[in-house]
């Protein structure tokens, strides 16, 4: 029988080549999404699928079983220590892996593949009854999925468990209970005082110019191209390859300049932390992203919280006036920054402003939970959907396509994932109150493009931490505090007071 | 026990697996000489370290073994068939991997690591002194494992066996022998009565129209973009991922037309091989390339056959001069026709053209050959070259950056690859006669841009093959005879008659 310390540097290594392969899976997904010829789809399938394989029968293989039963009552797991971290992340995700039936596995996998299309068609067509079946299916299959996985606590739990570990539907219900309850409120006062002309955005934006400063701002804030790329696909993602390696894609719109410009802060965001994770770690959980809630905070604070600041602005509008002298060569900067601080309801959750967006998750949140734990029929979906919607937005879809069918998410299985987008936006919130605490001066170095500081504490306190605290002992570390709604709530707030010259509501 | 059919099924279950895996490397490859940021070069290595240790373990897994015995006496084994083609090639694959032990595979590979990295200093530095420790290491190594390959014939006929299956250096040394003989006379011959300005072809070229051309003559001779790419990168290539995605790559000079142009003829040649493989037999030796040499005839088939012909000009110089009105506008297609195929004695073997080309490929048969047996010290080795150098071509390089240490080959361990660059050329001329033979009319297709008649016959007679023969059975298949350096020679003779209206040599 091995020692603790063979064991866990046996568990090391296997970790690290099972990462490596995934690694090169991410190669093989970021090549898909961006160069692969179309008639190469079905290889690229065969290939990922074998790959995937490859990477699940190291995760369950029963060695792992027997090295962390070695471990687990050893000093190594013991204490505030890397190594501690390492071994409850390995429990973590073994557990969650060996409780997971083949079979299940499989039929999700079959399930969602064919929801997928069914959903492409009937978000095509507007017509809910194409996918209906599909989702009672994936319902049925989550659930079972989630009976299988449940430990304490619900149902639910156990799915938002993969992606936000830690995080309880107790919690979350509390903490977005709370943004629901002042940010409707808050919303109608923004609306009541709102100037600005979000017109100045859909002008002529040359792409090829677009694309140029877009590089510019990623670099700007401290992005490595020396270590990463950006390249054009449809539906924008940031792939961290591992070290030196981290990807960025977006596309453009010729008359739209938001879309691709926040979209490469956004996912700069990502990249920054991809970039800012512990190379040496690699393959090991501490060299690996908290969770998606941690992740979602660091492309959220560079997006919103500093890209569409007013110090931000005061630095970075002259290049991109100078960029797009036809559309903007007679916008003054207040303009500019009304326009790229337009909050308006509206149906689409991708398109939405920072402060309706919310609205748009807690909508999905509370529905999943509903199909979860069977309160709400599949059938009744859409009709539920717009009900809680004209509640929160005081809108109604002209059709499904643009109400319950338009997100691809329950269609591939996704529960649990939506509310980490609104995690993502107050972490954000809370970290950045921190970091002005901090920095005095960060304001006044963002005015002058001086990103660095805001860039260093970040890779300080969560960066270089990688899977090291779990996400709500992440941000109680940092911040002092539980994750709450009321940093976010307070930016809004003293946001839209400066922007408009409000009171603060 | 299985039996023979469920052996076979089971192999070529698990072959199709360890393909896949290879083809995930390939593009992995692919990425690194094209788009890889540089900082990710140390993760790269390791991700294909690992791959590359995951194929080798499955082509030597000793299962492989067991079911290559249930097969080798079965009725599967005996005939013509599709089956008896891949258990031969499977036997032939396996006995090699086998028998290299795990030892030597991997001084190789360290050895060869290391050759590589010295040669490249060796070469900017012109210093040989610096890559001959490395080399001769190597070429020790090279020794051994010819040993350990070794069945029959000469040392160096097991590692020909790599690349041209089923070659010896006996025939080696005749064909060649041959070509040599009548190749120094005719050279002399041709450059006397030697015509034209290849100037022109240095004129400014912009990159971007070199691109489109490039593209367009890809498209023109019957490359399916929609199965395939073209890319930039330092050292150009053809990859072969798998079916529906075959990935050229070029360079561009922005004062060199030749480069991009005959490039992408090239590797478009070896992409409609790959193009041309069955799909459905993907993953089993009969959906794979013959050899090396076959490879090579379909892009020197392309890019000089063709792609250096009047009928092709003919029909292709207009779109030329079109885009390069600049450079071309006053340039007629027989001064145009004159450059493209300008020959003259040159240090280079990759800049060389299509007559001198095959004396630097004598050059280098003839020494590794010599090193192999230990007729030739490494310390011995740029003499030789220079000496050799001056009978074939009557030049001496001004010092061995220009000589010896020209080409990467030996410093990577390809020992016996050279010769397959002139078995191109000779497959290809014997296929070409034959071609022309069995369709009269393909000059005037080709005259009008009608490149399908060529492109269907080379699928018909040696694309959808695959490894269904070795090498010198798909020839002697296809044209009756031998393969012979007489038909390549009748090729020039002809040519350079009609270009400089000589009387034959």
């Amino acid at each position: 029988m091995p020692t603790a310390q063979e064991a866990y540097e046996e568990l090391a290594h296997r970790e690290r080549e099972r990462h490596l392969l995934a690694s090169s899976a991410a190669v093989l997904s970021w090549d898909e999404r961006t160069y692969m010829p179309s008639r190469g789809a079905a290889l690229r399938a065969d290939q990922l699928a074998l790959l995937a394989r490859l990477v699940h029968e190291r995760l369950t293989d029963p060695r792992v079983g027997e090295l962390l039963d070695i471990l687990q009552d050893s000093d190594l797991a013991r204490g505030d220590t890397p190594q501690a971290a390492n071994i409850r992340a390995w429990r973590h995700d073994y557990r969650r892996a060996v409780r997971l039936p083949k079979k299940l596995v499989e039929e999700l996998a079959r399930a969602t593949t064919l929801g997928q299309q069914a959903w492409q068609e009937a978000r095509q067509r507007a017509d809910f009854a194409l996918f209906r079946p599909h989702l009672e299916k994936i319902v049925r299959l989550k659930r079972e999925e989630a009976q299988a996985l449940h430990e304490q606590g619900s149902l639910y739990d156990a799915l938002l468990d993969e992606y936000e570990p830690g995080m309880t539907v107790e919690q979350l219900t509390r903490v977005l209970g709370e943004l629901r309850r002042q940010l409707v409120p808050l919303l109608q006062h923004i609306l009541a005082s709102r100037r600005g002309c979000p017109q100045i955005l859909q002008r002529h934006y040359p792409v090829d110019r677009q694309e140029e400063i877009g590089r510019q701002v990623a670099t700007a804030i401290g992005f490595d191209f020396s270590a990463g790329r950006l390249d054009r696909t449809v539906h924008p993602f940031c792939s961290g390859i591992g070290p030196g390696d981290v990807r960025l894609t977006t596309r453009y719109h010729p008359r739209h300049f938001g879309q691709a410009f926040f979209g490469v802060l956004h996912e700069a965001g990502h990249g920054l932390y991809e970039q800012g994770l512990s190379a040496e770690a690699f393959g090991t959980p501490i060299g690996q992203a908290c969770s998606l809630g941690i992740h979602e905070s660091q492309s959220r604070l560079w997006e919103n919280f500093v890209g569409r600041s007013r110090p931000f602005w005061e630095y970075f509008y002259p290049a991109v006036r100078e960029a797009f002298p036809e559309a903007l060569g007679t916008v003054a900067l207040d303009e500019f920054l009304l326009a790229v601080n337009y909050v308006e309801r509206s149906l689409i959750r991708v398109e939405a402003d920072e402060v309706t967006y919310n609205l748009h998750i807690l909508l999905r949140f509370e529905l999943e939970q509903a199909l979860l734990t069977q309160d709400l029929p599949v059938a009744d979906l859409p009709a539920a959907w717009n009900h809680i919607l004209y509640d929160l937005l005081e809108l109604r879809p002209e059709n499904d396509a643009a109400g319950c069918l338009q997100d691809i998410h329950w269609s591939a299985g996704l529960f649990g994932y939506f509310p980490t987008y609104t995690l993502g936006n107050l972490y954000a919130a809370q970290f950045m109150e921190k970091a002005h605490a901090d920095i005095p001066s960060l304001k006044d170095h963002i005015r002058h493009g001086r990103f660095e500081p805001l860039l260093d504490w970040l890779r300080e306190h969560i960066h270089r931490h990688g899977r090291r605290y779990l996400p709500g002992e992440l941000c109680r570390r940092i911040t002092g505090r539980e994750l709450s709604a009321e940093p976010f709530l307070r930016y809004l707030r003293s946001k839209y007071a400066e922007l408009y010259g409000l009171g603060h509501a």
